[in-house]
């Protein structure tokens, strides 16, 4: 039973895109995961297929119908699988969705255009509400590629080593350390000494100093999160 | 002088990908933007074109030499255009960065793969880090496909109503208003019964309500910014 991913779109012509390349391609031809983008349009109505609306209250732009989506969600059978919509008003993604989504059988993954969806379509469906950045995309499908990149890697088979999904940013809730390779010398600039040590606990130890100080400088509040975790003993 | 992006992977197939339709494709085909995919590899090292090597200090997978990428960057020439490192390391996107990185002359991305990128080039060369999202993605090709499709649907002609950009999550530092639309009942569901009456005073101050409160319960560390910049006034 593998990983099964139904994305429901208006630009099902979007997907797989990157999505067939690479690490998730491979894994796709693999038979590690599955796909099917379907087009909302489809359940559209009348002769035109219409799929949205003027907003009720007034404004600019159009908005997805709610007996629409409803039924183009119908059609996607979710069953056991978890249905995202892709919104900017959602929480954002974070790796802890993500590893609990790729354990599971998969996810059905809505996407929204224009201004957005009828709420009450989101609220009736019990869809969790998903944003993958503080900037507004022109849609949803970018979204949906970024969390299914993420689920895919963390699917057995697809990495390489187990080892590169454990330690890497936002795992053990901090940032990853800074990483250097050869030439030991480049443009006058040489990596920190400890790295070419063999000492592999001081190696072990400056990582996890500098790991520490990224996520403080840098994230402040992903910093807080993991002291606050530290204590309670989840890391 | 139209917005000039140019995209450093070692998968330049997966441009324009999700960007050639559309809002962004339209755009494209327009000459509102140009978009150039480089392949990395084409300046790797000796006859396997090598672009990466182990990490100093050991452990698994493998890291982007710095002489490869600052002559992937040369070839680039940025001009004056800020060049982004896609990392899980970096600053979260937000759509302040989008509104200016929009309104220059374009952008240079470098898409990291395998287990980072070494860091005495992203220093050398004062490149900007960005993260999309807190969950680790196969490369930074979709996070530089995040960040163009924010910033494209922001330059001049590319959407409908100038009015859509500025009513919009996050452009005033708060989440969205839910939207609703046809029919008015649905599944014994009705719509806000303010957004019928036609007292547009109401509207807007319902609406501002709903993004108050939706930023305050869903996004509190948004919401914090937002009390912050009302005080300062720059709400």
């Amino acid at each position: 039973m593998s990983f099964h991913a139904t994305v429901l779109t208006l630009f099902p012509e979007m997907f797989p895109g990157p999505l067939g390349l690479s690490l998730a391609g491979r894994a796709l031809r693999d038979g590690l995961w599955s796909l099917q983008a379907r087009n909302i349009r489809e359940h559209g109505l009348g002769r035109h297929r219409q799929v949205d609306d003027t907003p009720f209250g007034g404004g600019a732009g159009m908005v997805l119908r709610p007996d629409v989506l409803a039924a183009a969600l119908a059609a996607a059978e979710p069953g056991a699988r978890p249905v995202l919509c892709l919104t900017p008003r959602g929480a954002p993604l974070t790796q802890a969705m993500v590893r609990e989504w790729s354990a599971g059988p998969g996810l059905v993954l809505l996407c929204g255009r224009y201004e957005g969806m009828d709420q009450r379509v989101i609220e009736a469906r019990g869809m969790i509400e998903v944003s993958v950045c503080d900037a507004v995309l022109s849609g949803g499908e970018l979204g949906a590629l970024v969390v299914l990149d993420a689920c895919v890697r963390l699917l057995p088979g697809v990495m390489g080593g187990a080892e590169s999904a454990v330690e890497e940013s936002f795992s053990a809730g901090l940032l990853e350390y800074p990483q250097y390779t050869r030439p030991a010398e480049w443009e006058g600039r040489t990596v920190p000494p400890v790295l070419l040590s063999g000492d592999h606990a001081a190696v072990a130890r400056w990582r996890r100093e500098q790991a520490e100080t990224a996520t403080r400088t840098r994230r402040p509040e992903l910093w807080n999160v993991f002291l606050t975790n530290s204590k309670t003993g989840l890391a």
